[in-house]
């Protein structure tokens, strides 16, 4: 059930049975030569809608843009700041607080939403209690990052092994061609490719990873893999939501 | 040509033959008894696609969530308050002009978002000067109301007269059971409802308006009319935005 | 009835009767060569205290500057930025809001203030009802733009035709002639002035607009047209405000 | 020569031979049953023009609003948080530098802007150098507190003894009779009225201090002694501007 | 060698030789019934000295009060929001590397600082690189968390198994009691004790874990302990930040 | 009574008998060729815990980084902002108020944090009203500068004249060498020291303080005055802090 394909008398009666609601959260970044720049926002917007049908959950609109600000050094990335981006989640939560809903399960698509996404949890607890909303202290935040679930990761291994990197990820490219087999991108990809840095600022980024790739080889990716991966975290995302619902 | 179907080189390549960008935004907010409550955002996303299909323009990812804090007392409404609406406005331009993208051009389908986003270009043009990105001085950002042209204005009238209102609107409702046609709701609508009155605080307004409407009847809407809508839209824009590109 | 001559006594004896103030609000910004760089707020302050008088109206103390960002490329011009003038009208309207007011009516002398103005009320609005302050749903703010009066909009037309421009207009220099002949300006006006142009960074409106003027020959000005806008201002504005007072 | 009645061509001739200006800041805030709200302000204002006409500088608009959150538990009142009024002065600054300003001479009417005024110069010293303004290190703001001059304060002794107190004096009340006389106003006062106590909240400023007055007796107030105060205050302020501009 | 300790030409002296500095940061926060306050500021602070004096590091003064927002309902608690320790740590690190510093290992005593910690540095590397500060590019951070170190965690697997726990951990526990033995407070500890929930608000914390404790018992911790874990901590920090300095 | 060596539960029973708290405020700033950049802290820290001592109140954990933006051109120098000052502030008391503290005496270290601080008293007060805890309207912050109490401010005058200065005073660096005596610094030092100018920018104060001191020949200072200076401090704000808990 989508919000944004539901009207508000919809989400009322919605409401009087459930006070869950499922947010995907992804990222405009460059993903390498090959990756699209809405990786992230595609894998959990379309995951999301999977974990929504599944779960009969409400589904929000995608969170399209996240905290990218290490790749904003080429071009096409477009990234909040940490602290614009805990205002934005404050102001999303404190509309859906305020309408009932008191269990927000974000599923992310991107690894660097991680530690805003956690501070603006606890920043927004704390105002909810300062506004003395009802239910305030109910209030419950959970991430799901679907490319950490374990079947997702094992899957990871199996197919590409060290190949697999940590950004522009054959994983994620894949999952990418099964929701857009139009948009598949092909281009030469140099085999030596930097992994394992750590990251800092968007110039040393750059500077570290010039293609935008960390340690992958996304030509691994084909589409039957992306269908596979994303019947695989459905269901472990499907699982993680119910059990996140029925928390005290 | 979409950035969230793009690569980053690809992003490169693009700027070099232009420097314009067109960026969809909507509202998440009630839509009467039977509106979508992303109806602005699926206008925005759609017609933003035609336009940038007719012009080979590149389209930026919908911004889902604007300024809608007077719909809030009704459930499913998210709105970011205007304060953080130019803090996101801000950080997506910034990172877009240090790409080297200058002209922006919004297509806009929610009134409640022209306020802020006029006020939201005030502050990033000083913000960019400020910062002394080259270019900054030459960035121009341009809001186009795809309800608000002359030939989807007259259509409105034609089809439906006074009973176009002025929220959650046939016109509105119309392209998005032209997108959406599995999407289209039906509910008994109190032909006397309210119009007319101003808009303030967000009991005020669900005290005036009860039902959300706002002196409409989207009873009138057909996904035919929808798709007279988006083609008189796509083509008035798309002239608009060719326009705007060659506009010193 | 000035509030800054005024006692806070007087001040409660008022609210007895009335819970609306007037707030003139203009601007500290070039205005050509020869026109006033307080021009907007002594329109807006002059026209405020007429308005006062005939209606008995509490009248704030004039806010001086506004959002002029796109002027500071010209010396004298003072603004604030959008986010800061937000700051500063939700701070305004909070502490009269708990004295009880709830009917606030902006005379404003420039149009630049107009979109930073609706996203200051938006914002305030939901701060009133986040603090839970008594009536805050029924607080309603107003702008009231005096150069946009039909009569004073015929009138300018009637004398200046074409010559009335768009910024450092005849009309508004004719309002500060009377009210302040002493300080009447002369200058060689270039014949051939810009027009027309959006706006958009301050280098750029430097560029496009040299001598500050927009598409406008204040030469035309006189005092006896001052006051002809003055008392139309101030007649089309009492009325404006005794209707807005008795709105719901 | 007031800003607000120059043209900026005039400002740019000033600023070939003067780097300075005077800034009024005043507040707007209960004085008592019979001290005016605009007291502060009209007190700068007016002193600051005849400042401005001794000494040939140039004065710009008076901030009439100032901090003054201890007093808003009695209506009328209208204060900024210290939060709002640094990114105020720190936006008026900025604009005033870029045109070439360096020093800044704020003549403040309310000893409550003291604290949060230094607060703010320190923000926007670092704000400048940040931005690298050219002559921003050279930037210089003083404050000068028009009833703290030693001639001021000596007189107010001589007249009004104790009866002189610290909130809604009968010295800035006497200015306020000089400025304006046709805004005289009487009431009983309670001859025991607190005094001495520090400040805090502004529910417990009320408490201690039922009618606003803190120890002071404005009945002894005339205008007399209201020119008095002000030839003083001229006199003093404008020797302490021009070593204040003399200063390296 | 430590920062509070040392005059600014030893600093400048320093710089010539290192750009290195280890900045201890902690909590202030419940610790259970007879855990300090302050466990977790005393931790890093002692720690960063060790490892302060093997490394020849310059050490900053501790960062007492970090993100402990969901303590809050428990008297003695202080918190910064995650938007304030973002501008703390930004404001920080703007002066530090104006003055030539790179290099910036924070040692932490408090899980609830490493989102924040993490949001704070993208932050910052977005604004040095704004700023144009040299340098800015080639600024790294890291978090070193002492009690997630391999030698730490293993020890306090063998004395504890599964009475650590993950909040008032005998290990912790431990450590101030080894830095302050003049300190150790003891009380009854109820050894039923919750643990394994998730944090959200700080009214849903003090509910689930009434005492304060997360499946913790200190009682079993000691000052020999103490001393074991200190030591163990020191020595992997050390080479941790050997390692830091000489990565590039 | 220090509260990072307290548990929570002693906190609960301290608040059953006192609602007051100390708060050392100091800073991290260049204090001259000789003088320790802790120097500020380490004299407020050391003293509140005399006074704490004396008069069995708590002490908070010091906060050792203020607001010395005008010292940052020196090497060594952490300052906050003046507005992240205020929302430290802010946070501290906020969490302070809810557990039942109303009393809040900041012992201070440093002069230039006392505009800022006053700003932040003033913005809390509010803040806490607007969150209607409890007990807001009663909270009363107080500042005690120990180096300007007027015993210790007489003996600086016997000791050392003319030659205390303004900055890097020999008062202060006495002290912390009587705290630190292992840490006290020798160099020679210019007896041609500046003095008297006021502060203005960083780069500024630099140039005209070269090597930090202001007017100071901190050269005198002995570890035994320390000891007197201390004593002196540690019994008049003891008095302080009495007549300050005991004021209504």
């Amino acid at each position: 059930m989508l919000l944004h394909l539901s009207t508000w008398p919809e989400v009322e009666t919605y409401l009087q049975k459930s006070q869950g609601i499922i947010l995907p959260i992804g990222s405009t970044e460059q993903h390498g030569p090959t990756g699209l720049i809405g990786t992230d926002a595609i894998c959990a917007e379309s995951i999301s809608k999977g974990v929504g049908e599944a779960t009969q959950a409400m589904v929000a609109p995608t969170i399209n843009v996240g905290m990218a600000l290490h790749h904003i050094a080429f071009p096409g990335t477009i990234s909040l700041r940490p602290s614009t981006l805990i205002l934005v989640i404050k102001d999303y939560l404190t509309c859906l607080v305020k309408a009932g809903f008191t269990k927000f399960y974000f599923i992310n698509g991107h690894g660097g939403n991680i530690a805003t996404l956690k501070a603006a949890f606890s920043e927004t607890y704390a105002h909810l209690e300062d506004l003395q909303i009802p239910n305030s202290s109910k209030v419950q935040c959970q991430i799901a990052n679907w490319f950490m679930g374990s079947s997702v990761y094992k899957l990871a291994k199996e197919l590409y092994g060290d190949q697999e990197g940590s950004h522009a990820t054959p994983s994620e490219v894949a999952v990418t061609q099964y929701v857009y087999p139009e948009a598949i991108k092909k281009a030469y990809l140099n085999p030596e490719v930097a992994g394992g840095h750590k990251i800092y600022s968007a110039v040393d980024f750059r500077l570290r990873y010039p293609d935008g790739r960390m340690g992958s080889n996304p030509d691994l990716a084909t589409s039957e893999h992306g269908k596979q991966f994303y019947d695989l975290a459905v269901e472990e995302l499907s699982k993680g939501y119910l059990e996140f619902l029925k928390q005290e």
